[in-house]
């Protein structure tokens, strides 16, 4: 049910747009994708995903394994009905959630054991159990269970991590149940490393996965650094193969991945700035408590077509906010995702147009960049 | 702009049903009023509203006035426009939050002074001052300041109360700039006196208002006593004006007004209620979080047809409460507002149909009432 066809490769940089089809719906690349954490995409129904354009979202597995259970969801018929979202559904493996909890896990051959952050409870998650989870929650595409390293780390660290993350690829792949329905993708890491990076790769397409993600980037280091990581990392990927940049949602690091080959990706900062009334534009970023906005009856982005801009001005917005109103958050997260999907949409254009450095520049100067 | 014509009345009880015309459109009564306190009926947008069949919502006239206040939303171009609701407005004088402020105010002839909840800054509220920022706000229908008398009170409190209210019906008539778009009802006072209310209605109705609410109701009185206050204060009121009971919403409550021969009620109960995961069911009401629900893949309500029953599991909703989802508390409010305005549709029927008391019964005996 899982392919990805290229359709256009930039003749100005190595940014390429394509389609991916999925047992749920086809996705147009490159692609800005909604986290939907706990099985919903936070203040938002599916018909507004829809509505937005959203294409895909993800679930998270730590988060559902431990809450309200795969088991319980895969009773329900899966992630999909369970949450009421019929479009594709991509799920991350729970390592990256699991290696955050820092003292609360110990890392093994076998797996990780860990400490719910909820209750205390001590779980053990492995390739295979984070494949299982998984194959429950019947995500259209899933992550092997990879180690996302910290940054800085040391390269005998790095080189460690990144060789058992290959043997865990190995594992999950074998282990996996649902090949037809589900497409499990492989995760290269190495740190900050070229020549691990390298080996990763290696490593990692020898497995043959319908798709790879670039992981360990987005951890802390330097804009510069993660810019040159992708730079010699992303083209040794196979190119008729979809390629995915976990953890990147602001404007500039959507642009930066696709001049380098990058086909998905996906944050939370959409929505997580927008329950702090933090706003993106196209002329950079708005705090609407900020005072000066108190009586400003303008539209938030002018140039906006979402229904919060259509819709409601500055100062109705920030007196919800004020207020701690839910229609404040909803609002908030209706504009920053469509600017984020809208703006992959516009991106798209201007590859298939071959302008997309121009739309880069131009974007960036208005932004303030 | 302002008119009601009264279509039925029950051959069975007090019981009528007719239309109200405003200026922004008309509302087929007995009808239940969802509150938008501060400018937003919590967690919904006006689209929503109009789906669930609202036909006019409340704003209130205390908090507005605090914040954003009156002269913003003035100059937003009124509360419809500041709100993006283009449907009728009730606002109340914000006498009620002003008198529940207990100790942080003090009654005068001229007017309340009190202290804001929010920041403790001296404000004072009159018959003029309640007129004046309900000009501001634009509603299609204003409420006359009244003092919302405690229960239990001594009869000479009450009736001093009622007395001064009278005083201020007048005052607020006087005041009153744009009788042509908005309405100014009345506010019948009395306490659970007989006489007093008798006397209420005489000197309210003396003044000619286009419409009379029926006040100092469901302040912690017994339900059978608030029924026989209405039973006797309800229809010494004009026939041919609409009638409004404050602050009820509870399904038995609502059944019980509209027998007494009251058109509109409002209250807080479906969207409060929501936001705690409580949801009203024809078999009654249900607490989402209760562990019964946890591998319930059952609607909310069977009978129900509004979107959260027809795309939602009860395991579903109850995992966002338990997550704290803003979307648990946006389908819980779309359930219980659809749920007492759908009910208000059937009652409206009832009438039509002479079986308003066989329907009553027969809700009763499924809710458990």
């Amino acid at each position: 049910m899982f392919n990805f066809k290229l359709l256009k490769e930039s003749k100005e940089c190595k940014a390429r747009t394509g389609i991916i089809h999925t047992g749920h719906g086809d996705i147009k690349t490159p692609v800005f994708m909604p986290v939907g954490t706990k099985a919903t995409v936070k203040a938002m129904t599916p018909e507004e995903l829809n509505y937005l354009g959203a294409q895909i979202i993800l679930g998270n597995t730590y988060h559902l394994y431990l809450r309200p259970g795969h088991e319980l969801i895969k009773e329900a018929g899966g992630l999909h009905k369970f949450m009421n979202w019929n479009g594709p559904i991509l799920t991350d493996s729970g390592g990256f959630q699991v290696f955050s909890l820092g003292k609360l896990r110990k890392i093994m051959e076998e797996g990780v054991e860990f400490r719910s952050h909820i209750d205390g409870s001590t779980h053990f998650l492995s390739p295979e159990k984070s494949v299982e989870i998984q194959n429950c929650l019947g995500s259209d595409i899933m992550m092997s269970f990879d180690e996302c390293a910290p940054y800085p780390a040391s390269r005998e660290y790095i080189e460690k991590s990144m060789q058992r993350t290959a043997r865990w690829a190995k594992r999950c792949k074998e282990h996996h149940k649902n090949t037809e329905n589900q497409a499990l993708f492989g995760i290269i890491q190495g740190g900050m490393y070229e020549d691990l990076r390298k080996e990763s790769v290696r490593q990692i397409t020898a497995l043959d996965f319908p798709g790879y993600s670039v992981g360990g980037l987005s951890v802390g280091e330097p804009k510069e650094l993660m810019c040159h990581v992708m730079d010699y990392t992303v083209d040794l990927l196979p190119r008729d193969k979809p390629r995915y940049l976990m953890g990147v949602g602001s404007p500039d690091y959507l642009f930066e991945a696709v001049e380098r080959g990058i086909d998905m990706a996906d944050c939370v900062l959409p929505t997580r700035m927008a329950r702090h009334g933090a706003f993106l534009t196209s002329k950079g970023q708005i705090t609407i408590k900020n005072s000066k906005y108190r009586r400003d009856f303008d539209p938030i982005d002018e140039e906006c077509e979402c229904y919060t801009c259509k819709n409601y001005s500055r100062a109705y917005i920030r007196h919800l906010f004020n207020e701690n109103e839910i229609l404040g958050a909803r609002l908030a997260s209706i504009h920053n995702l469509f600017f984020l999907i809208n703006l992959m949409k516009r991106i798209r254009i201007s590859i298939m147009e071959d302008n997309f450095i121009d739309f880069k520049e131009e974007f960036y100067e208005n932004y303030g960049y």
